[in-house]
């Protein structure tokens, strides 16, 4: 067995560089989001590529494919959930996808993406379509080759999938993603048949400085940590991750709208507090970062909307914020904005949309992108079928391409296929999880009240964060919540709170 | 030629991996000393050194080796001066002496040396020199033991020199050290002996954004380009650099010090528009950086001292300054503000000297590396030494080894050996440089009183900046000054300069 352990120690080692590599390519990218003067631009791509592909050959290694074989032995003696048999089984699920890809194919998709990325962020803004079709269609040529270095597939999108929501299926989430629809539109047409809801004192000038001292303050209570991370300002949102100990997020302004940076905020930090939850042991490790995207996105949308816009949240922070804003919120009670920061309305961008119209966003682009890879679709008919749906689902319909199909970076920087499932997983996870904290902790709604997070917070690094990718997404659903992946806690979220908001 | 051709585009693609591997680390480095929050800083270690480690691993390949092998001929078919050829020089340099060098060796010693930061960080706020003087002495065996594996040295600091001023030799340096020595204590004696000048209005309170803003205000209008560089605060001031399009400067502030932060800023925008002048042709590449640590301090000089304390540069920026600082600079005339900012004085630390008795501080540290090399000098003994030459140099004497000994960072994060003598070379040179380019632009003082200063940024990009490392020290001066080093434009500026401050 000490020769064992001393293979497990060499495999660390490998792994350990290899995530150097990415976690260094992650600042460069960080970097060049937030401070990077624009004379950097050119040689950073270059930059972050070469690290990209040291990491890659590193991964793709034989010698890490002779450690996983030898260890074999090793972890078979082990119980399934010890840490050593999970970063052996994670490092060889890793590995076996990366060896299946050939380094070319991997060269020309990489150089492919950075050509597309560039024509959209130039052809967005003069609504040109025509001018990435060509790009949309090498991309879907691409995503297609990649599903197919992982023959056996059930539906082509699988393999695509797999790389952010890991044993997810088109074909189960085709299904599930149905059986949420169908919920969703009678209820979205009911609750936009009403009056609006006013919310026009969000629409205030609410001065940027102000803004994120009082964002900096809600993360802070809910327990993002600042020794272990920071809030820079970046054109959109995110988080990113340097190790366990660095895990930053970013913001944005508009300062003719409170809602965008205190919920984007919020957001960031949930995907953060799962980040700077995962037990320290991993750093460095494959074990170390989120499960899978839903899973990821799951607690940023429990902490910004689950927690961020109920109305117990409001109870402790309203107070503080009409502190901050007296004059933009004279006369305004808790009740009314509680009632404004969860207004319903059909929309055209997703990033822009509300709870319950969220969804709907998200799961026609799915759609769309199995359309794409079936072949029943094709990319020259795309913004019409993106239009229809809009129409469809949403009962509204972009009139133009850049509000339209060109809105979200996704297809126009990574492949078709796996892109958007894991934000409604998210969502649904999101109250599955919460419902399962609220039954080992109900007092946890009137903690929240006075401002206290903590067994909120403590629940979720008990029975998810901790846990980093030991677990996959099936599994640690079932272990957190007792039950596998179900809309039902979600449905019941939104009936009960938007029918109190909403005659339903 | 053709297949030379391509071995060199190969060879290239070599030397640009391992370039992007160092700018990233760089890139680590800085955000370490920014931005990082406290939680990062163990992995940050960790990355930056598997960086450091790959890019040598790459270095030392034997595949360079050989394209550097099968370049010879073509090398020898071009002129000395032709990029090509020169890439080629330059990369084979420093490929020869990174194979010198045995990898267990820099394992070794870049362990030691992170340790021994540690420890003098946490030693010198304790002034305890007993507790580093283990790892000095392990310093002291690293440093000789590193040159022994460049045999045939004349003395054994050469190879340590080589790596920072590539050419020089130690007997040279102290030859030269002691000519300018010679000169210098008779002026600081008949200085010191003189009523001191007041300069107690740069110690009333600059705030930090006024001090900041103003700083920036010059160094944008001396020709440092923030469209490929950028200021940030830290701790101690740098100029680093990610690419020839993002040569950042980093400056920190003393409320109770006007000059700390303009002339720092100045000082490291003089190394960073050296490093922004280089032909942007060779990024990426063995050429792409500044040639030695005596031509960069050179131009930090140059701008700190030769235009940034003249008088010239404050009839143009005084005004400006009284405008900012109103109250502070009340009733102080540009004389009196240009005697002020260049008063000579004992002092103890090298960092805060003035532009006269700082070569003092710097040669003595010089003498004292060779007698340690030399075995002249042990460990043990050193704090005695040093605290002899502060005595006998500049007539004054530490009374603790926190602000004596201990108070620079090179010993105790590097060698023993090549830490300190580009400093002076720098000044030496910076006044050899300036006037060449004087003799060419006679109007460059009329142009500086004017806030102008591109003839003389032209002078610097035309017959130094754009060469990069093309050209040896040696060799860069001799071709821009007409001459080799020599001390007697700096003797003949300084004398000239403090004769008409003092009675010399």
């Amino acid at each position: 067995m000490i020769n064992q352990e001393k293979k497990l120690v060499e495999l660390k080692n490998k792994l350990s560089e290899i995530n150097d590599l990415e976690m260094s390519g992650a600042l460069l990218n960080w970097d060049q989001s937030t401070y990077m003067p624009s004379g950097g631009a050119k040689a950073r791509g270059r930059q972050m590529a070469t690290l990209a592909k040291i990491a890659q050959e590193k991964l793709i290694d034989p010698a890490i494919g002779k450690l996983l074989d030898d260890l074999r032995p090793y972890e078979e003696s082990l119980p399934y959930d010890s840490d050593d048999a999970s970063l052996i089984r994670i490092a060889r699920l890793d590995y076996e996808r990366a060896i299946r890809v050939p380094p070319e194919f991997m060269l020309e998709y990489n150089l492919h993406s950075s050509d597309s990325y560039q024509t959209w962020a130039q052809a967005r803004p003069e609504n040109d379509f025509k001018k990435v079709q060509p790009y949309l269609e090498k991309t879907l040529e691409l995503s297609r080759k990649y599903s197919d270095f992982f023959p056996g597939y059930e539906h082509i999108a699988d393999p695509l999938i797999d790389v952010s929501d890991y044993g997810m299926k088109a074909l189960t989430i085709r299904k599930l993603f149905k059986e949420l629809r169908d919920q969703l539109v009678p209820i979205v047409n009911t609750i936009t048949s009403q009056p609006p809801t006013d919310s026009s004192f969000l629409h205030k000038i609410y001065p940027e400085a102000q803004q994120l001292r009082f964002a900096e303050k809600v993360v802070r209570t809910l327990g993002y940590d600042f020794n272990r991370g920071r809030i820079d300002k970046t054109h959109h949102p995110f988080m990113t991750k340097f190790s366990l100990g660095d895990v930053r997020i970013t913001t944005r302004v508009k300062e003719d709208y409170f809602g965008e940076t205190i919920f984007s905020n919020i957001h960031e930090s949930g995907h953060a507090m799962y980040e700077q939850g995962i037990n320290l042991d991993y750093e460095a490790t494959p074990l170390g970062t989120g499960t899978s995207s839903g899973v990821h996105e799951s607690q940023s949308r429990t902490w910004e909307n689950l927690v961020g816009r109920s109305r117990e949240f409001w109870i402790y922070f309203f107070p503080f914020l009409k502190e901050e804003f007296p004059e933009q919120l004279r006369g305004i009670t808790l009740e009314q904005f509680y009632r404004g920061i969860n207004k319903v309305e059909r929309s055209l961008i997703r990033t822009d949309a509300d709870e319950v119209t969220y969804n709907l966003h998200v799961m026609l682009r799915f759609d769309l992108e199995l359309a794409l890879l079936e072949g029943k679709l094709s990319v020259r008919d795309l913004p019409e079928a993106w239009n229809d749906r809009y129409a469809s689902d949403l009962n509204i319909k972009p009139t133009n391409d850049r509000d339209g199909v060109m809105q979200d970076v996704h297809w126009y920087g990574g492949f078709i296929g796996g892109a958007f499932q894991g934000y409604t997983l998210g969502n649904i996870l999101s109250a599955q999880f919460y419902a399962a904290a609220l039954k080992a902790h109900p007092q946890i709604p009137a903690e929240i009240k006075t401002g206290k997070f903590t067994q909120l917070h403590e629940w979720l690094n008990k029975n998810l964060y901790q846990y980093g990718r030991k677990f996959t997404a099936d599994e640690i659903v079932k272990k957190a919540t007792g039950s596998p992946l179900t809309i039902n806690p979600y449905i019941q979220y939104l009936k009960t709170k938007y029918g109190e908001l909403y005659d339903l």
